[in-house]
């Protein structure tokens, strides 16, 4: 059975899955990299970047969790590009020409293009439709495999309110963001359809997983 | 050194530290004990309800944290009683004749009484001040010992926004609790003055240490 999962989704303290004022240049707004620094301190992390290094301890293992069994991912809008995008014509994501998907990618947008071929197995598909349309689409283009909910925040948040989600991982940092866009909201009980775990790394992250039960 | 340090203050996954509709039946609302099965499991937890047993391991090694060096407890209006308590002059508190702080406590309230003397060395003392005079206060009744701040949530943001906490223990719970009072709110960046330490123990609590830098 094909599964709908989340991974290396971070969170702070405080609830926050990334900061104010996203812009091109800055992606996850006034947060910085400070949601994600366990991940770029990873093998995985690294290989992403196209560097070499990086630890293999257990933040590696949880962030090397992303690829394996995956057959498409589903993006919202604010993950594809900074506020405007669909304005630019040429925009083709934030990765460069080899984007680290390596399968077919929906975007969701109210405002759809013609699909995009990148290099390496990426294609990006530009879907405008609720969340139970685009798992179906997603699902045929995974060819058997599972489905990756690969965010911004309220696309994540769409699709566990909708109880689509199999598996999520998330990884809670030990910052207090204060502001941002909030990932919990609208979730209450959420627990209680799944098996949780936690458990904190030498780096000081918890990593918090809902298996459903 | 008297140090000023909070213990045992559970806040769920999406940051709140009680829940909604808080009454004389459900002292934290929908939450209900939701957020503190961790501490009730433990040997200290047992025996604050007059109870054996209960777990010695790493959960009871943080709560047990509560009383050592401590010579005075400063709480909030909220957590001395439900909403109201302050037109019931007979109101002494949840915690029947022999209260688990066994040293002065100040209450901080608008409509201050006077002292009341329970068995077991707990004095509940009312104030109407700042946290910073209610700490000059204590300061002086902990006799050079810690002081502790006790809750509610409010009262526990306050001292942590003022810069007042040397040391605080929060055990984050995995629930999303959905509605209630924040914890983090209006406290943004507050890991840039403390060195935070988490780590996750079989019960699936994560507990999380600020301790000053």
């Amino acid at each position: 059975m094909s599964l709908v999962r989340i991974h290396n989704f971070s969170v702070s303290l405080d609830g926050f899955g990334t900061g104010e004022g996203q812009s091109l240049e800055s992606p996850f707004g006034h947060a910085g990299q400070r949601l994600h620094p366990w991940m770029f301190a990873t093998r995985f992390g690294r290989e992403m970047l196209g560097q070499e290094g990086g630890g293999r301890g257990a933040d590696d293992a949880f962030a090397a969790q992303f690829m394996p069994g995956i057959g498409a991912e589903i993006m919202g809008a604010n993950k594809f590009g900074p506020p405007g995008w669909q304005d630019d014509a040429d925009w083709k994501g934030w990765w460069g020409p080899n984007p680290p998907f390596h399968t077919p990618t929906y975007v969701l947008t109210h405002r759809p293009r013609p699909s995009i071929e990148m290099e390496g197995g990426t294609t990006f598909h530009f879907l405008d439709a609720t969340p139970e349309e685009a798992l179906a689409v997603a699902r045929e283009g995974a060819g058997g495999l599972d489905v990756r909910i690969g965010g911004g925040v309220s696309v994540v948040r769409d699709f566990l309110a909708a109880g689509l989600v199999d598996h999520a991982h998330f990884a809670v940092a030990p910052i207090v963001l204060g502001r941002g866009e909030r990932l919990w909201d609208g979730l209450e009980g959420l627990e209680s359809s799944y098996d949780v775990e936690s458990v904190t790394t030498a780096s000081g992250t918890t990593h918090v997983t809902f298996t459903r039960s």
